[in-house]
């Protein structure tokens, strides 16, 4: 590929990924074909199989606001600053999020998909063209082929190919067919699947069960959890193992699954519309972790989203990470000056350990959600670490916030730190009476210590704020390499 | 799949594995069909693009000798009893592989080929079709589709059909792309790409090294290795990084590789056939490791060998790894009386864990054969651990040992016990002054300690004898799990 300025980019794959990166390229001057498989959601009604609401936080909304699409799409959403943790007995025990009313926000993934299209179509140079089903891929002359409609099929021949269709990518199946392409590359699939039920709105509109909180059934080696939807209701997703003893395979009549909901959520199941015939009919959608390496292919043909990276959704961090993806990205055309030779090795070698990096810590969030957030010494270390963060804000960020509300802190570093911080806390924990001292001061001196002796050498004082709330006190390096 | 006696099978992919498994296969009783996309190479000469010769050990031998081409092989086979260590100062060291001139043995790979598919031929009911090149499989009925000799297609419809068809096998692709199908699946590239070289024959037909060696030139990130042939030569194997700042990439033209190859084997360099032209010509070959769950797709298709688990070389297992999978296989076929509902899980449950420890195993060697071989405070730690197990064989079996010389101890016994075995050694090497020390009577008291308290609570007293050396006093559980 030659550094000219000005190149023809097609985008295989309209989710939110693709249209975001449509919209951004288009307003650095590219003229962009956007490719969807499916039909238009926005004129005929269509199940796409994926998750109806999904959770936006502060990486998502840096993004968003790059293109100035942040305030329409928060007027839709509904923030959750806290966890809702259901105990068997049904009891709630509430766990904030962060500081401050810090919040990650349920937004309508199908709503946000649609508003980024539409924004697409409104850039001069950008088109879209839907039920087009890519079938092949030429990577060296860049031609791409549709299926149009199921009907016909039509050629393009583009200078630049990004791969934003999403976990099961035909993109990159295309790229590992080509002879003699060193290409590693992994699927993973979880043992978990899930299906999706709805708690309905009451009838006056109003939400059954607290809006403004992300609730939580955690039952250790499976769990429910549900989002606040606009129109009161909630969307709720049952995690469980596919096959085994207690699994959607088990569960094989309606008595068994009527026993499963009253003995596991006695409270959720009076709210929840038909469980058990929903369970009964609905096949569970799997869960994968998708590593690739290299993400760009013959100069000319780059992976994007989930087609690069897909994670299970237990950091609620899919869609960010797809959406820092393409900010990145774009800020990298404007730091290379369109060069596409630099841009390219440029964005995988920026994204790549980071996307890693996210992966890792949304598939250990699982035990996080589903076992820990029940557990009274590890709520314990969380009440430790926040009251720690607040009194040194500039030496302590808990891992879920430099992951949720640190959007310029690379993942990576969030890791590395966050490996360090379980070692100093494992130390912290393993104070003797630490249930009736953790208050007192001793502890916190420890921990300064800890954090000043282990914390501070691989973290230099340059400072990371959070550019979404401009007073923030967040502070913590950027530097990358965090000897952990 | 019905539980029925005789089923017609399929196997696609007629290298070592491949016609092994035929052989095995036919002579219980089955109709078999081997399919072989390349041209027969007994008549038309070929190169493979693979080594060509290879270390072939007990794990190899049992199953060789289940189906009496034990001896036939071995009259071609030059045994190996050490490495021999080439220090850039061309300095050379023994290190013997096991007891008693325990060897690995020097095997063409075209010839234990050719003689398997002739036996094979041999048996009764079994057709080999060669220049078959599989493009389609019907998981659900069986149908194969090949291309023969790039004319005409075939279909063939079986009941059960293997896929042996390697590291980059046509079966397990097409697994893959069955809609609906949880194929969890990685293929990494090493950084390691290797060429081959060669050491000629002396003219009088005698060899120009020592013969019964593996020899290496171990250079840390990078190591030239080189097996004996019958007709007095060597092949030999260049290992290093394809790119980076030594690499075969960064030496790109002959001034660079001649001082490469003067630098680092001055003593190999005078020996080796045009090193430099052949070097210069020469793309390095990948090294792939693949990963696939499960083995076993729609009770019809099972993946075998290398399609089921490729590996790195570095452990000389490949081949033993695959004949393994086919001596177990047909154990299977007997215990489970033909009913291969029964067989084929059975078979993947007993191989799996084993051929991802083998994996593992594989890749760890590098570090061992590139680095460690030439370092000395390892040649001591070897020293001490052999000492020790003539001593107590009965507590300590090196890990070399377990994997190469133990053919009934399961890979991930050798896996979990060599773990413990070097924390243990850790130890050990730490007692102050070792390297003085290390033949005093207290170093072994406190190894028989810490063997007994560490790996006589995992280890059961249930012994693996060698039935390769019926006299062996080689004695270790066949537990499985090792709380490692």
């Amino acid at each position: 590929m030659t550094n000219q300025v000005k190149e023809d980019i097609a985008i295989v794959g309209a989710g939110p990924v693709g249209a975001l990166l449509a919209v951004m390229l288009a307003r650095k001057g590219y003229k962009i074909d956007l490719f969807e498989s499916r039909p238009d959601s926005r004129t005929k009604a269509l199940y796409q199989g994926k998750s109806i609401n999904l959770a936006l936080s502060d990486r998502g909304w840096l993004a968003l606001k790059a293109i100035g699409l942040d305030e329409e799409i928060r007027a839709q959403a509904i923030p959750m600053t806290c966890r809702m943790i259901h105990a068997v007995d049904g009891s709630l025990t509430r766990q904030p999020y962060g500081r401050d009313n810090q919040a990650i926000w349920s937004v309508s993934r199908a709503g946000i998909n649609e508003q980024l299209i539409t924004l697409a179509e409104q850039q001069a140079g950008v088109e879209v063209h839907f039920e087009h089903k890519l079938t092949d891929l030429d990577f060296d002359s860049g031609t791409c082929s549709f299926d149009v409609s199921g009907k016909e099929s039509a050629d393009y021949h583009r200078e630049l190919i990004f791969g934003a269709d999403g976990t099961f990518s035909k993109v990159r199946r295309l790229a590992q067919e080509l002879p003699g392409q060193r290409i590693s590359y992994s699927l993973d699939y979880m043992p978990q699947t899930y299906i999706e039920l709805t708690i309905p709105a009451n009838s006056d509109g109003s939400f059954m069960m607290e809006k403004n909180a992300l609730h939580i059934w955690p039952r250790k080696n499976f769990m429910l959890i549900a989002l606040p939807n606009p129109d009161g209701s909630f969307t709720c997703t049952l995690f469980m193992d596919l096959q085994g003893e207690l699994s959607f395979e088990s569960l094989d009549d309606e008595d068994k699954v009527s026993h499963f909901f009253r003995e596991y959520f006695p409270d959720a199941m009076p709210l929840l519309i038909e469980p058990v015939a929903t369970f009964m009919a609905k096949a569970p959608s799997p869960l994968c972790l998708v590593h690739i390496d290299p993400w760009v292919i013959r100069d000319k043909v780059a992976l994007i989203g989930d087609a690069a990276h897909a994670m299970v959704p237990f950091y609620g961090q899919g869609m960010n990470c797809g959406f820092e993806d393409c900010r990145v990205l774009a800020e990298l055309v404007e730091e290379h000056q369109h060069h596409w030779g630099e841009i390219l090795p440029a964005y995988q070698q920026a994204r790549k350990e980071n996307c890693d990096a996210i992966i890792e810590l949304a598939k250990r969030n699982f035990v996080e959600m589903s076992d820990l957030a029940g557990d009274a010494r590890f709520l314990l270390r969380k009440k430790i670490e926040a009251k720690f963060s607040e009194m040194h804000p500039d030496l302590w960020i808990p891992l879920y916030s430099m992951v949720t509300f640190s959007p310029e802190l690379p993942y990576a570093q969030a890791l590395a730190v966050g490996e360090v911080q379980k070692e100093i806390m494992d130390e912290v924990m393993n104070l003797p009476d630490i249930e009736q001292n953790w208050q007192a001061e001793c502890t916190y001196r420890l921990l300064y210590q800890l954090a000043q002796e282990k914390l501070t050498a691989n973290i230099l004082p340059e400072t990371v704020s959070n550019p979404l709330s401009p007073g923030s006190s967040q502070t913590l390096s950027k530097k990358k390499e965090v000897k952990a």
